[in-house]
């Protein structure tokens, strides 16, 4: 018997993080972490995946990954596997619902869940974890993951290949050092804007006891809070601690530059999110005004395209890529190429629902495949909700330990799936 | 009594158009337009919006524009006609919500059907059309439509509010003009993709019959076939009817140039999404390419954020607003606004289901109260489903005569509602 994509179930899943100020930021003052969760049935095996929401309007992406996944339903999976960007360019080729975004907004998170979901299972079937069955591919099959149209005048499939193979020999060397040493990560957990002094200094203490080097706080709302929150959190970490800032989206331009002047004197590494997620040259005029500090975006950056323009605008120094904004692993791929042949970090964008236990698979294929290299690479890292998963993150002295089992790292538990289903579950009832 | 929003009312609407391919093109080859059809009832009469889509996942943007409705039941109508900027906004704040966007996506194409709807509700309570509606604000008014956020690093409210108040003495006269002659347009309808070449040669004669002067091509498919069908658009039209292209994103920057190389013999005014509409610098490559032939695009620019860096980077000549990509009036406003700052033409997208009924509204706003210009400008024409309309467009000489009943001309009729019902209504039954 052939294997077949037969269906597929989904869940609105959310968690009442709201309550208590639990990722809370200048943007985004109460979210209610959710997931869009999405398992591909098929003849051989599931594979689970999801996108991430903040709440209300979890219910639309969940039926725009229905609408796209219903263009799975069929396929073979010896052909999903074979060829995992045919696959990919197969569901955002519907040109009706293309029309919706086109490749962002809701059915662009929408399609993010059943394409991770197809690498969940694929790496299932392969027995191995994402990053494993990424990195141990060719540099040709890589390069054939992308969809070329709109980047080739940024990063020719040639160039990619030309730099894949050069990066080839290293491959099983960076491969030990990642099981030995874990992928350095940076933590979110002391900062956020609901917190008070009090908590954020304990918060800061606890960080630098666990052996974080680097912390960010949320800022954004309030210069003068800003202004003490930084100078608690710089007191704490001492001179040698990395500390970033993130203002959510909050600021024009020109108040985005003058917001950094006042906080320069904590010795700020990156300001992430400055200003609108789509202003490709509002970030370039920022990024020229508070160098050597970095610009740092991408969680709401909703293609490559725009990573293509942000890298040649030089107007961001970290490239944050999320797991679920991005139309799932094939885009943050094409990513991940894009940065590399442009020498800029790729810092993942994680915490919400499960996105650490996605991107660190990104990031540990960024290191042994694509550039190998770790200096001023760090994956947010956010201790929430890992316990909902069959596969959580594992962290040792403020660095991800690689997963070890097959897949994505993506599977909620079902006792969690059940409690947390929206509006019906007993945490919502 | 005060008259507040006491409800909504949506429906899926939904025309078979792909059957005989009326609206095809080389990204979109078989559409079904369709609208996601709101009505504000209120204690003060109804205000009637839509989005548009193209078929399926119009129940993505119909759930979108009821889950942003919900946040206007229950204001107050006088508050929202003495406030309409911070109406939406208001709409707009949501941060849950926002987070599936932000700013883009179906949950903007949902705003905007509601802010459609609440410009309706408020021009028939004040017994105009919007277009007049618009023209007789003070300058100050204008202005505060506007969300200045991310924007004023372009334009200041009080740069516009100059502009505006030097444009005030004129307004009489023009709009005099305006309801003599009415404002130029341009045709569509004569060259979907899908079309045979005899029946391309046979309505670019019915064309030029007509009256009209401006004719556009869809291309991007296959290069020979273009040329094919630019000759025969340019031998009819004659030298000096102008005549434009348009190819629907499906080329990448390089190919584009290439592309309109091959095509350059024929004339062409302008070249209409060549790429990606995300890909503000890819648009200015190809826009130092091409000229004189403008680069012209926007129908898929989802937000005034997007508009403000097309005119930054001087990547386009010709400025597409739509009425629905954006979210509504408000944020059309402010793209007419920095397109007049950059002496840019807007010429509107049109088509699909009512997109000339809304548009017609805001570029003889844009003549009469903001650029006083009609030169280089032409409202997109195409003669589809006008008929289910109850205040439909009305043309004379390849021109639109200016709405004269109150309201956003955004109502469709009962029957036609009931008729095109998805997916129970008795087209689809």
């Amino acid at each position: 018997m052939t294997a077949r994509v037969v269906d597929f179930e989904t869940v609105d899943l959310r968690f009442p993080t709201s309550s208590a100020l639990d990722g809370s930021d200048a943007m985004n003052p109460a979210p209610d972490y959710s997931a869009a969760y999405l398992v591909l049935r098929t003849d051989a095996g599931d594979g689970h995946g999801f996108t991430f929401t903040i709440g209300r309007g979890n219910e639309l992406a969940l039926a725009a990954a229905e609408a796209v996944a219903g263009r799975a339903v069929g396929l073979r999976v010896d052909e999903i596997a074979a060829d995992l960007g045919g696959f990919a360019r197969h569901l955002a080729a519907d040109s009706q619902l293309r029309w919706l975004g086109p490749d962002k907004g809701v059915i662009h998170l929408g399609t993010a869940a059943v394409v991770n979901a197809a690498w969940d299972l694929v790496a299932r079937i392969e027995g191995k974890p994402v990053w494993k069955l990424l990195s141990d591919m060719s540099p040709r099959q890589i390069v054939d993951l992308v969809d070329w149209r709109y980047l080739r005048d940024e990063l020719t499939p040639e160039a990619a290949l030309e730099m894949l193979e050069q990066a080839g020999s290293g491959r099983a060397e960076r491969e030990s050092l990642i099981r030995r040493e874990g992928y350095p990560a940076y933590t979110t957990s002391a900062g956020w804007l609901g917190y008070d002094d009090e908590k954020l200094r304990r918060l800061c203490q606890e960080a630098v006891d666990a052996g974080w080097d680097s912390v960010k706080l949320k800022v954004g709302a309030d210069l003068d809070d800003d202004r003490r929150r930084c100078r608690i959190a710089r007191e704490v970490l001492g001179p040698d601690r990395r500390l970033m800032i993130d203002a959510n989206q909050t600021l024009g331009v020109r108040e985005a530059i003058d917001w950094h002047r006042a906080l320069a004197e904590f010795d700020i590494w990156w300001f992430e999110e400055p200003t609108s997620p789509d202003d490709v040259l509002g970030h370039a005029t920022i990024q020229r005004a508070i160098a050597p500090t970095h610009v740092a975006t991408g969680e709401h950056a909703h293609n490559a395209v725009m990573f293509k323009q942000f890298l040649q605008a030089e107007a961001i120094g970290i490239c944050q890529i999320d797991a679920c904004r991005l139309a799932g692993v094939n885009e943050a791929v094409a990513t991940i190429l894009l940065a590399a042949a442009r020498g800029v970090p790729v810092c993942p964008h994680a915490g919400g629902v499960g996105l650490c236990e996605l991107v660190q698979h990104l990031s540990i294929f960024d290191y042994v495949a694509v550039t190998g290299r770790l200096d001023n690479r760090v994956v947010e890292y956010v201790d929430h909700l890992h316990e909902h998963f069959t596969d959580p993150v594992r962290m040792r002295d403020g660095r991800y330990l690689p997963p070890e089992r097959p897949g994505y790292s993506a599977q909620i538990k079902r006792e969690s799936l059940e409690r947390y289903r929206f509006p019906d579950g007993a945490a919502w009832a």
